[in-house]
Order: C-alpha cells, then sequence, then structure tokens
C-alpha cells in the first residue's frame, strides 16, 4: 500500500485500507475530516481518525439505525435525526410514505458540505432539498432539550462517546430524548461494538432502562466499525420490537433490511445478552 | 504499537494487532505458523498470516460452526471435523450428550501440537484425551473419499480456499461429502466473508445446491475475520434449518449460541440474498 488511512480502533488494534487518493484533508470547528478513495469500501469518510461511512458499505448502517425504529412504530409522521450529517440517515427515513417530516440537526456543517460534494449518493436526500426534509446546523443536546411531545421517531446517528458525541451519552440527554417523543415515540442511537465495549454498552443500556419504559438492544454486520458488530439501543415508550408484527409494507427495495432481519436483529448472542443483564449460567 | 501482527485481509485492507510477544514462530509441513500474545484478542494464531482463532473470540466462531449442525439433526452420534487442529471444534461438538464419537482429520499435525502447547482452554478435548475423540493426522480429502454412509455430522473447519484449505472446495469434495453422510446427514463448511468475497460464497453455494437437496447459509459475527461478517454454508439431506424446532434440550452453557440463534442466523440481509439467489428488487 502506497497512501492508505488508518483507524485506531481501540489502542492495540489498527485497521488500514489503501487509498488511492486523499481527496479532502481538512479541520472543521469540530473534528478532523478525511475523505479518502479507497479500493476496498469505495470512498470513505473520516472523523477524528475514526472510519465513519463508505460508498460501499453504508447501506448496512443506514438501513439498520433508520429501518428498525421506523418500521417498529405503526405511523411514524415526525422524524428527528441528531447527528447523521453525511446525509445517509435522512435519505433512508424520506423513503417512508408515512413519514411526513424529518428534520436533522447536526453540529458541524462543513460535514453536511463536504458529504454534498463528495459523497452525492449517501447525501441524495439533502443535496435534492426533499421536500420532508429539514437540516439545521446546531447543537443537537440544545436541541432535544427544548423539544417536548413532538416526534415520534428520534435516530441519534452520532458519533463516537468522545469527543463531538460526548453529551449524546448522558442520562440526562436520554431523559431530553424521552421527553422530545410523543406518548408512544420510540429512539434508537448507535452503541458502538459489544464485544470492544462492553461497559459503554452496559452504561448506556442501564440508563435507558431507568427512563424508557422498554429498552432494547439490536445489532448489525458493519464491515467499517471495530470488530464489525455493532450495536444500536432502543429505548421505547409503547412498541416493543420483541412483539413486532408487519404493522406496514415496505415500498421500497433495500440492500440489508428485511422483515426477517427486523426481527433477528434483536437475537442477541449470549455474552451480549450477559453484558446487558448480567451473567448467568446459559 | 512496539511489535505487531499484520493479516492482509485484502490486497487493500491490513488489520493490525498489537503483541506483547511472539509466542512462537515457525514453519509446518504445510505452513507458516505464528502464536502471538495481543492485549486486544489474547492469544493468537496466524497461518499463512491469516489470523485463525484467539483466546477471547474463538467461542464465537466454535460455537457457531459446532452447534448450530449438531443441534439441527436430532440424533448427531457420530461427527467427523475435517481441520479443526486447534481443537475448538472438538471441544464443543463433546459436549452433545447425543454424540457418541468426534473423529478430528487435520493435515498440520504441527497445528495440533502447538495448540495442545499454547492454547489450553481451544485443544481441552484433545488434551484430555476426551474419550468421544478421535485424533487423526491425515489429508481430509483422501478421508473423506474413503468414507462412506458413515456420519451424521460432518464440519468442515478449515482455512480459505488457498494454500492446503484448498481442495477443501470443491465440487468434487462436497460429492465426497455427501457419500460421507449418512441418509438424514448433514454438514457444514466456514466460507468466507459474504461482504468481501461474494464470487466465493456464490460459488460454493451452487456447488452444495447442485449436490444436496437443501442448501443454506448462515452468518456470524467473528471479530478477528475479515469485516467481522463471517458465514458458513450447509448442505443437509433432510433437516432443514428454516423449519427447526428444539428437538432436544441443550445441558452445558454457551457464550455466543442459544437457540434465538439457531434461527437467526439463518435470516439473510438482502445483499446476502442476492448472492445465492441472483438480484431482485427487494
Amino acid at each position: 500500500m502506497k497512501q492508505s488511512v488508518t483507524e485506531h480502533q481501540s489502542p492495540h488494534l489498527d485497521l488500514t485500507a489503501e487509498a488511492t487518493s486523499i481527496i479532502y484533508e481538512g479541520k472543521s470547528e469540530f473534528q478532523d475530516i478525511v475523505i479518502a478513495d479507497t479500493p476496498e469500501f469505495g470512498r470513505l469518510l473520516v472523523l477524528d481518525g475514526v472510519f465513519q461511512t463508505s460508498d460501499k458499505e453504508e447501506f448496512m448502517y443506514h438501513e439498520s439505525i433508520v429501518h428498525i425504529p421506523l418500521f417498529l412504530h405503526p405511523s411514524p409522521k415526525h422524524v428527528l435525526i441528531i447527528g447523521g450529517g453525511d446525509g445517509g440517515s435522512a435519505r433512508e427515513a424520506v423513503r417512508h410514505e408515512a413519514v411526513e417530516s424529518v428534520t436533522m440537526v447536526d453540529i458541524d456543517g462543513q460535514v453536511i458540505e463536504l458529504s454534498k460534494q463528495y459523497f452525492p449518493q449517501i447525501s441524495k436526500a439533502i443535496r435534492e432539498q426533499h421536500p420532508k426534509l429539514t437540516v439545521r446546523v446546531g447543537d443537537g443536546i440544545a436541541f432535544m432539550r427544548e423539544a417536548k411531545n413532538a416526534y415520534d421517531v428520534i435516530i441519534v446517528d452520532c458519533s463516537d462517546p468522545v469527543g463531538p458525541g460526548e453529551g449524546l451519552f448522558t442520562h440526562e440527554f436520554y431523559q431530553d430524548t424521552y421527553n422530545a417523543l410523543k406518548e408512544d415515540g420510540l429512539f434508537v442511537q448507535q452503541t458502538e461494538s459489544p464485544f470492544m465495549h462492553r461497559k459503554v454498552v452496559h452504561d448506556i443500556f442501564v440508563n435507558v432502562q431507568d427512563i424508557f419504559p422498554i429498552a432494547r438492544l439490536y445489532t448489525a454486520f458493519i464491515p467499517i466499525y471495530p470488530t464489525g458488530m455493532h450495536c444500536f439501543t432502543m429505548g421505547t415508550k409503547k412498541y416493543d420490537p420483541l412483539i413486532w408484527t408487519a404493522n406496514r409494507k415496505r415500498t421500497f427495495p433495500t440492500k440489508y433490511y428485511n422483515e426477517g432481519i427486523q426481527r433477528s436483529a434483536f437475537v442477541l448472542p449470549n455474552f451480549v445478552k450477559d453484558i446487558l443483564y448480567g451473567e448467568k449460567d446459559r
């Protein structure tokens, strides 16, 4: 490899992708930004040294974080996305016929602008100013604190719990999220690798469980994230993903998601159950 | 990282694990062998530069390749393991009360000896000369050619389809496997990453489908394998994993496997279905 980008996935593990070219390298008000073309993953977005999304496998993440919560809700009219500056989650959310409005709040306007320029497929809904979509540049934590009883589904599509995303993993934030949801609302957040980040996954789950009547975790394969095993934590006021039945038809094609995945994503290996519920003889 | 081991997961992607020490470095008749102690995965076995198994996450692989086929079969008395020299698959197979004999055939006796010495937990059944277990050093392809109507379950726990494992991925080998199985037998093989090795996964599936009345694919999270998304191909003469119902009680604890995983592992993302069955609008 002549040129490459490396993520230090942990202090003891590096993932290095060959780069045929570095498309952009700069620094926003909030983070370092690198965009590289890689033979393995296509165009790759790297924020503060962490691989965020790529053209070839972004569908696995975006379909998982959007379609699972949206299809769990029988009538997800108003959707809030915190983070998600690349636009992939917004793109998936507006595809739902039931969705009337999608509000996206990302703190880093430069990520949004760069995505519009360099990731045309991922940022499609932003670029085309989709009529359902409102994009705001601002602090998601402050935004959430103000919102009351307003959203059916909230998607926290954030970076890791260090750096600008840190405040999105606190008990207070989850309480604000609860208050921002309607009485039958639900939220989801990307919450790292259950294999590598056991304490993070456990602590978030305990916080969410403390506030929401139903807390659940689901997993997805995400090739560019540490260990490839990623999880999402869900807090829900009414609808339980463990007793989901299809309540409306999916009217668009998908590459990762399907109705089997809607159920199977919540089936957890024993060691993951142990992280959430404590170790037992299984 | 002062010292490390790197797998070239593809020509364009490297995974590098810090090593606190290199425990062993040598060459058998068949392959290069490295054993390293890594903070991330514990002790790690590397064959021909490919991360094979590690103390901290081996349970995800070994439970997936063993318990899913064994619990699919209502009465798996006689089990054959091709490869699996580290002993992890044998260790899991002998735990089943229904299993009366496990025959393990690995071509590389040095891997077996090194595992006994350096991976005491993984090689437990070999080290303790478990009464159900017979270990043979020899050519699995030749062994399979001779076996007729002898096994209930065959587990092909092999390395990748380059190097010594190459002959384990041919139409002829799958035909010999079919003949080695009893009339209601089934087999499973590790078959790489559906994200990274699409053609390999497709070609194997087509071959297995050509010979067995039922061909299925299932997935598992394996942190040290490329993309973390790994798949296993199954050929079965009678029992279909898609209509599985628990036919006997699991009498031992597991860290990855459970009865939900037995079903959900076969629920495939759309892009994986497309690799197997051709692309459709999903």
